[in-house]
């Protein structure tokens, strides 16, 4: 089948990453798009620099309007970031009739009516999932996953270097600004934090979602923002001996007089999905008529997961410009003549981490005999708890947890251990997962 | 514009909560939909029975084949469950050329292969987001959203009832039967639990799961399958003293041997996402070689969390049935010339719960005059706390948590504490949102 052309604006972190998914996929793609996607034109700033990526087959430019122009491009990726020369760029593209797939949440926030309404105009679509928490695809969900309801909030952790300062001074009772400095040595947060930490991007992302979730046009400038930089460990504490913990979130909620759009520090139950979030990661909660409370949780940035978006979007289109509207999505994602007979495994041939529970009649000597049993099996074991007989029994429970094993091999191991004579009754075999 | 003309098969919990839905929110659904829809035909067991949803402008007929075969229907809803009945009529449905949206896991599950099959032959779709995980647009997100990465792993809490059970379990120290009496009670578990603990359920929902996350055909029978009915409350106690929860999940890995599908019960780590879903709420957890973990939660069942992934199924038909192929979701996912110009509130204008931190420098008649202040502005006390000096300090905290009350009143409030003799410095004011 004909590969799908695309070109991208920009070859660094996110497009570097773009570029690495999309080779490293290709087949899987291919089957779920319904064609080929190469990218065969790229945008750099410049030419000398080394990539992240294999740049084989990609014609490199120093001129990005030269990528715009290409008439063998069904659609371009937009990766440039701001304002100015994106958009001008993006504006280009339309007014050539292409798609435009783009991870600019500024440049939707701030120009996104204009933008819209000239690819209105032109009959081609901007897809922007990238530019709201990374790799989750919230935009998706809110435009079309809950399409049926009335939204009335929804409540985002939409910035990880926020998020993780925070979540630094709760575990760890620092200072604002001592985790601030920690996160610019880690990369997380830039030379210049405001926008982070002041909630400019978070506002520009908390204006896209508003807009989808209420159908509004794009409004940042009215936006109420407030930043972290206050918020002192002390009032961390107090709010959690409430039972709160202290989030930077983005909030739109629309009450009987009018809509809401703030980004401010806010205490929410510990207890909530929202307060449950740590570290870099991204959370959404929207709260729908019908639905209730639906969550959407992962990682808000990084090359890999803006990728994930990014390309997302890319097999919409790519979907969408096959002409089966009617059909727009194979029933199981993939193309119907591009289903594998992939090996399918019997619960013998799985490996698992398993949780152990052996009632022992008497200990001694116990322990060494199933120690030396998991040995000969080449059975690790994570962890070991011994308890007291519980009150009226005689039996003592032995507790192990074992690393990952073949399931056949534990079954062994399993049969011998219930053939030692001071071992009670049948084994208590639980499956575990670390879910890494 | 013309309304699209939809026919439901089954009006009972989830027809009648599509139906409530769909007409409370008909405006707002027009204007994501590109079109208005209305359910103008719908098959009921009995003409007789009392209906939870307004039934005017339905006809209303106890031959399910009526409906089907009715010309003027754009699209059927299947919502009568199983495998008999209902595969005739999405078969016949088929054969007349009709896109189909169902909520029928075990339909999907055990005959989808088959019907898929007729469908891609007669170019219409069937879609089945309500079938797993009720409300969570989970199969959106892995058709869709996550395209791009090849699913390594996928875990899901996809079965309410089981959750609740060894929620209560753990939290209670409960037996497992004793806990099981009081969910059918409660009219979470069917009179024959079966389905549900025996993990039936799950497995129907894995199997789709998995045949979207690898793009292999529905394989039912292969889904290795384990209920919880065996677990005891010590095994809940010491997983917990390990850190571990213990979850019925369903399992689908991508290995180096093949591909792994199980429902069993599983010990995730306490400080996992999955770990933290209690009662009766889903959520999946969703690995991808280039995005990592994201998360997905909500309410798995009920009439209008159901009816919410009904719809969204509808309305994507119908936004392709517009044959905007190109153009298939509106920027915002409401057409263009249906933005609303909502009025958007200022800060002042919100209404909140507020955290407050007054620092006073001698406690007594604070409390009082603060008190005073407040009721006279008619703003009530959710929670005081009273803190001793912080070391080296003169200065005593008082922390204050407020009910809901519009910024605007809090501000003056604030301003008459910050003129109070006794009391340093400004009012500390940090956001407080239950997200409830």
């Amino acid at each position: 089948m004909k590969p799908v052309k695309i070109g991208l604006l920009g070859l660094g972190t996110v497009g570097g990453g773009t570029v690495n998914v999309l080779q490293r996929n290709s087949e899987e793609i291919a089957r779920r798009a319904g064609r080929p996607i190469e990218v065969v034109h790229a945008a750099v700033r410049s030419l000398g620099r080394e990539r992240i990526c294999d740049t084989q087959g990609i014609l490199l430019t120093e001129d990005p309007f030269e990528v715009v122009r290409n008439p063998e491009l069904d659609l371009v990726v937009e990766l440039i970031g701001g304002c100015g020369l994106a958009k001008e760029l993006v504006l280009e593209a339309i007014s050539l009739g292409k798609h435009v797939v783009t991870a600019n949440k500024a440049l939707i926030a701030e120009c996104g009516n204009e933008i819209f309404a000239a690819a209105e105009k032109k009959g081609v679509s901007i897809f922007y999932e990238a530019g709201v928490a990374g790799g989750i695809p919230i935009i998706k969900a809110l435009r079309e996953g809950l399409s049926a309801n009335r939204i009335e909030w929804l409540a985002g952790i939409i910035n990880g270097t926020g998020n993780f300062i925070l979540s630094e001074m709760r575990d760890k009772g620092r200072e604002f600004s001592d985790v601030l400095k920690e996160a610019q040595e880690l990369g997380y947060a830039e030379a210049d934090p405001t926008f982070d930490v002041e909630g400019i991007d978070a506002a520009h992302k908390l204006t896209i979602l508003a807009s989808i979730a209420y159908g509004i046009p794009l409004k940042f400038d009215k936006v109420y923002t407030e930043g972290i930089s206050k918020i002192t460990p002390q009032d961390v504490i107090y709010a959690g001996e409430l039972g709160y913990v202290i989030k930077h979130l983005g909030i739109a909620r629309r009450s009987q007089a009018g809509i809401e759009m703030r980004v401010h520090p806010t205490l929410v139950p510990a207890s909530n999905m929202l307060g449950k979030v740590d570290g870099v990661m991204n959370a959404v909660m929207v709260n729908g008529d019908a639905v209730g409370n639906t969550f959407y949780y992962g990682p808000g940035a990084g090359a890999e997961p803006t990728a994930s978006a990014v390309l997302a979007d890319v097999i919409d289109l790519v979907r969408s410009l096959e002409g089966l509207a009617a059909h727009r999505v194979a029933h199981t994602g993939f193309a119907a003549d591009q289903l594998g007979e992939d090996n399918l495994l019997s619960i013998d041939q799985i490996s698992s981490a398993y949780y152990l529970r052996i009632e022992v009649l008497d200990r001694a000597g116990v322990m060494a005999s199933v120690a030396s049993i998991l040995g000969e099996l080449d059975i690790s074991i994570e962890a070991i708890i011994q308890k007291e007989p519980r009150e009226g029994e005689t039996r003592i429970p032995l507790i192990l947890l074992t690393h990952v094993v073949e399931e056949q091999r534990l079954n062994q191991a399993i049969e011998r251990i219930e053939a030692l004579k001071p071992v009670s009754g049948s084994v208590v075999r639980i499956r575990m997962d670390h879910l890494d």
